[in-house]
């Protein structure tokens, strides 16, 4: 028997159909990342990328936009926004801006054939704190109002490229999905006088049966009206709005449960496409009690089809509880 | 330059980012559907689905559930939601509801390698009479709010059988994306007196830059702020708040114009994925003057990737202008 299931943050209905679970060629997962020998995210092709915002390099004397970093962040070539452009309002029968914002891009390291749940601990945890640095850097642009970080791996998750990399977009605007978040966030506030991703921690906590990971600074879970097979939060235990809170210390134990997640994903799933987004408060006032933030995993099994386009709504085929239980025993080493 | 450009029913915003149309892998698209020799929907295998809902046959003599059918509606064997079931509500820190609702497959021929877009037309205009029929059949049961009406073309559309197919799902709730609509629709009408779909149609008229195709009855034209490439909807161009209250004579056009976007489609991108949906009103009372079915063509030659899955709002490389031009120009004779 299927369940509708509302997401007490934003009052959306996600269809937890184990029927579904029984289809023949579910979780089939094909990877079309483009194969092609050049990368221009290797070494020795830093010229073929815009020159680079920052980089890490454990050698003093490498010179900008040459080989030898550890991480780069670089603007996207194809970027969809761009950061110098003037912010224009043009409003008529319809309304619109121009583009502008962020699209940087963050390549992992430089090893093509690396993958963020194999990265050493330390170096995993220096690409977090680089992608914390970016995001406060952004908060400072007054024009911007959020910063999106996620990251497309395999051709089927968005990925073009193969070398292990994030995006950081910016936008003028608060996205319909964190406006979404946070209306729900503020309604919850509003009533029960709590932010509800702590009170969700606490509820899943006692419960424990959608519980993945639960560390010190962290907790692994899978959602209760989780939208993909599999899908996983994981999410500050400390109330903390932004993402520009978090301190060293809960720097390195987010990376341990990330790196988990992400490296029994690899191993029980054979290396599937999956989306992380990285959902933080918007720059606005007001917000502090009341927005949690904390990062998804969206593993690309399912094919959203036209019920999830014309509804946006979801069919998940796999409950949440047995996603945790499955996630949980996957053995990584 | 991009821009950003507001939806002005739903007040979404996207990306519309001129940039991205330059990559090279950008409208590559592989066709995934299974093409497993046996197929459930062709004749001789009637056995092998539920038992039908309703066909149509030229055939007086045919026997239910056997071959002869030119159309025929069968349950989904493997369906999310039961019709059956009894709606029942479960109410705590999370609330649930039983998956009550239907979840309907049509098969469109007993041509395997047949086309929406190159069916005869009659045959055509059964299927979408046969369609609107199933849609007023389930409008009558009270726990139903809205009836999806929906096809996916194509693996990565969603497609899991190839033989050319709609579905039909009716939800007990008013699922997001309608809700979206209505709630913005409503907006307009109380400031502005009128439909604002209505609106639309008379504001694209008079600019015609994103018309594609203009009948006495439809319009499909390619909306300001598409979100797909290539997005097409098609729009009674009589207020119609649901597919319910279309005449024999509109349905003719209907097709018409349907079918030679869906082959223009099928000719200009070598028969590429995609979905299409049918937006009409959710079953509820004052929606009458203010909500407008539509029917939004949504190709998948792009991919929805962190940047989408995390704000919710999407980057679309081809502009509506560019879209409704190239696809006028695609000759299908």
């Amino acid at each position: 028997m299927s369940e509708i299931r509302e997401d007490i943050i934003t009052g959306d209905h996600v269809v937890i159909s184990s029927e579904r679970g029984k289809r023949p060629h579910d979780f089939n997962h094909e990877e079309t990342t483009n194969k092609d020998d050049y990368c221009p995210f290797c070494y020795g092709n830093e010229d073929d990328t815009p020159p680079e915002i920052t980089a890490t390099s454990s050698n003093p004397n490498r010179k900008e936009n040459e080989a030898g970093w550890d991480i780069r962040v670089i603007p996207n070539k194809f970027a969809a926004l761009d950061i110098d452009a003037d912010l224009k309002r043009q409003n008529g029968f319809y309304n619109k801006m121009t583009g502008v914002g962020a699209a940087e891009v963050l390549i992992e390291s430089p090893d093509h054939e690396g993958s963020l749940g194999t990265h050493g601990l330390e170096h995993t945890i220096d690409i977090m704190r680089v992608l914390k640095e970016r995001h406060d850097d952004l908060a400072q642009d007054e024009r911007l109002k959020y910063v999106q970080i996620f990251k497309n791996h395999g051709g089927t998750a968005g990925a073009s490229l193969e070398h292990p990399h994030w995006q950081i977009m910016s936008t003028p605007l608060i996205p319909t999905a964190i406006r979404g978040e946070l209306d729900g966030a503020e309604e919850y506030y509003s009533e029960n006088g709590n932010c509800v991703f702590c009170d969700i921690l606490t509820e899943e906590t006692e419960k424990g049966s959608r519980i993945i990971e639960d560390t010190e600074e962290f907790t692994a879970f899978a959602p209760y009206a989780s939208r993909y097979p599999f899908e996983m939060w994981i999410m500050p235990k400390e109330h903390q709005h932004s993402l520009g809170q978090i301190s060293e210390e809960q720097l390195k134990d987010l990376v341990k449960v990330l790196q988990k997640m992400i490296r029994k994903l690899e191993v029980g799933f054979d290396n599937p496409p999956y989306n992380i987004v990285l959902h933080t408060a918007p720059f606005l006032d007001g917000v502090e009690k009341k927005y949690h933030w904390h990062i998804e995993i969206l593993p690309r099994l399912s094919i959203n089809a036209g019920f999830e386009l014309g509804t946006g709504n979801f069919i998940n085929p796999t409950s949440p509880e047995l996603a945790a239980e499955t996630v949980e025993d996957i053995t990584i080493e």
